[in-house]
């Protein structure tokens, strides 16, 4: 397998990291953030959930968010979706990507979603039927690949079987994560050669937490077995490290950084990211991406 | 070549790290912080540096700090000298290994030293085999081997001619430094593949800074060429990435942790290595490392 010498980054930040971050930004606010990191070149840029204001009070504005946006050709703005009231009303908003989630971990999904995994997949079957009939993509977020707050380990053939059951019901990629920052380079090989000898490149992402510092590193060794999507956040949003619980998403400018420093395309244009980084840092307060950061202190030194 | 399964981390937060982060500590903290890393199973401990207190006021008590340690057996304790009459405070303070350093890159050498690199090498010749004489071990320090603040990219051949220079006048080992943190792994890989043509990799380590979130990738790298020695300081003292012109150590806990998940040993009992970074960390304010702060996190969470 050659490496790829593009990647596509899906940007999680208004979505995955606003999430995590424990504030609840208004909607045009959220719409500026989503706008300059289109404008910053990022294809793919996750936006919204349409989950219940009452668990996840940061995602209440999404149907305006969704409708708000500055839309460019070429951009995919997915959603959040749990159920097929949220499908209506991602599709009344006019969302054209959606994604479903479930875990590798049967404790951490029926803590999250009150239902096993098996289970949970088949809530999903008409949620994906629909959305595919009205031609919406549908991304499967599979939680805890490497590890679980509460099973510790998880057997790599669970992620496959987890995956199996989204390919079952019509899920197009997978995004594989590693929810609490615990995965390795090796670990890393081990589950993408096994999910690779049955679904293609394409399919898979991979969403690395950098919660202790690995997330590069992993990032790297799936691209050296092909995989070419990364599932990212501008500026680290979704877990400041300095906060006790960080859930630490691998910051957006660290991968597209190392990337282009070792000749792959993104198509992103490292001093926008910073731009839009610093735009949210000034709602959210400090992000904790590296290469943001050094940009900031680059910045602060140059002449004026 | 095969990975290394066993690594030496040299520890260089009471020198390297103590000495970029700002402040100045009292020898009996330095004292402690030292002697709580070597209870964590450091086995090289960077413990001072006998330059002019004018230069670097955080290291006017390293006398008084290479006098006080404990020194458990098997551990090394080496220090930074400039010159002949450091030389002769370290020898009398005890020191049974040191350090000099020069750079891979003229600018930044004539800036930090007022000299060119051969000639800074020469000046370091007596010096050199005065310790060599006296049975003290010599490592030799090169800034800048990936990069430099001042002339940009930096010439992998340059790098081996310098260690050239530093074999000539006798240093025992190397270490090869990414001063800014601008190194990714294929950079490293061309670097140490020059320098492992003429050099064995026992003599070779990397200093890796994580300025930019790169540092764990690179040192995995250089790992899987066979280098099996790199430079790291415990929390990640020695520019907190929150602060203008950090410099980015790359925390031992990030090394420790993804080479223990790994299968490779460093000796470090990472709790107690934590337990030295927290007691740091009360003297010189948050730190920054990811492994660290996680652990932290984890413990607050912890039924008491």
């Amino acid at each position: 397998m050659t490496r790829p010498r593009r990647v596509t980054v899906v940007e999680v930040g208004p979505r995955d990291g606003l999430q995590s971050q424990g504030v609840v930004l208004p909607p045009e606010t959220i719409i500026e953030f989503v706008d300059r990191l289109g404008e910053a070149g990022l294809a793919v840029i996750e936006v919204g959930a349409f989950v219940s204001p009452r668990w996840v009070p940061a995602m209440a504005g999404s149907d305006a968010v969704l409708r708000g946006i500055h839309r460019r050709p070429g951009v995919r703005y997915p959603v959040l979706v749990p159920n097929e009231q949220g499908l209506d009303r991602a599709l009344a908003a006019g969302a054209r990507d959606i994604s479903v989630f479930t875990a590798a971990s049967e404790t951490f999904n029926r803590k999250n979603t009150n239902a096993g995994i098996a289970e949970s997949i088949e809530r999903f079957r008409p949620v994906v039927r629909r959305a595919r009939d009205a031609g919406v993509g549908v991304r499967g977020y599979v939680s805890t690949c490497f590890g679980c707050p509460y099973e510790g380990p998880v057997p790599h053939e669970k992620v496959r079987e987890v995956i199996r059951l989204l390919d079952g019901i019509g899920v197009g990629d997978f995004s594989v994560g590693d929810t609490i920052g615990v995965a390795h380079p090796e670990a890393i090989q081990a589950v993408f050669e096994l999910l690779l000898r049955e679904f293609p490149a394409e399919r898979l992402a991979l969403h690395a937490h950098d919660t202790r510092g690995t997330a590069l590193a992993n990032c790297l060794r799936a691209l050296d077995l092909g995989i070419a999507t990364f599932d990212t956040s501008s500026g680290g949003v979704g877990g400041c490290p300095y906060a006790p619980g960080a859930t630490g998403n691998m910051a957006t400018e660290d991968l597209v950084y190392a990337l282009h420093a070792m000749g792959v395309d993104t198509g992103v244009d490292l001093n926008r990211l910073v731009d839009a980084s610093r735009f949210l840092e000034g709602h959210v307060g400090p992000l904790p991406g590296r290469v943001y950061r050094a940009e900031l202190a680059t910045r602060a030194r140059a002449p004026k």
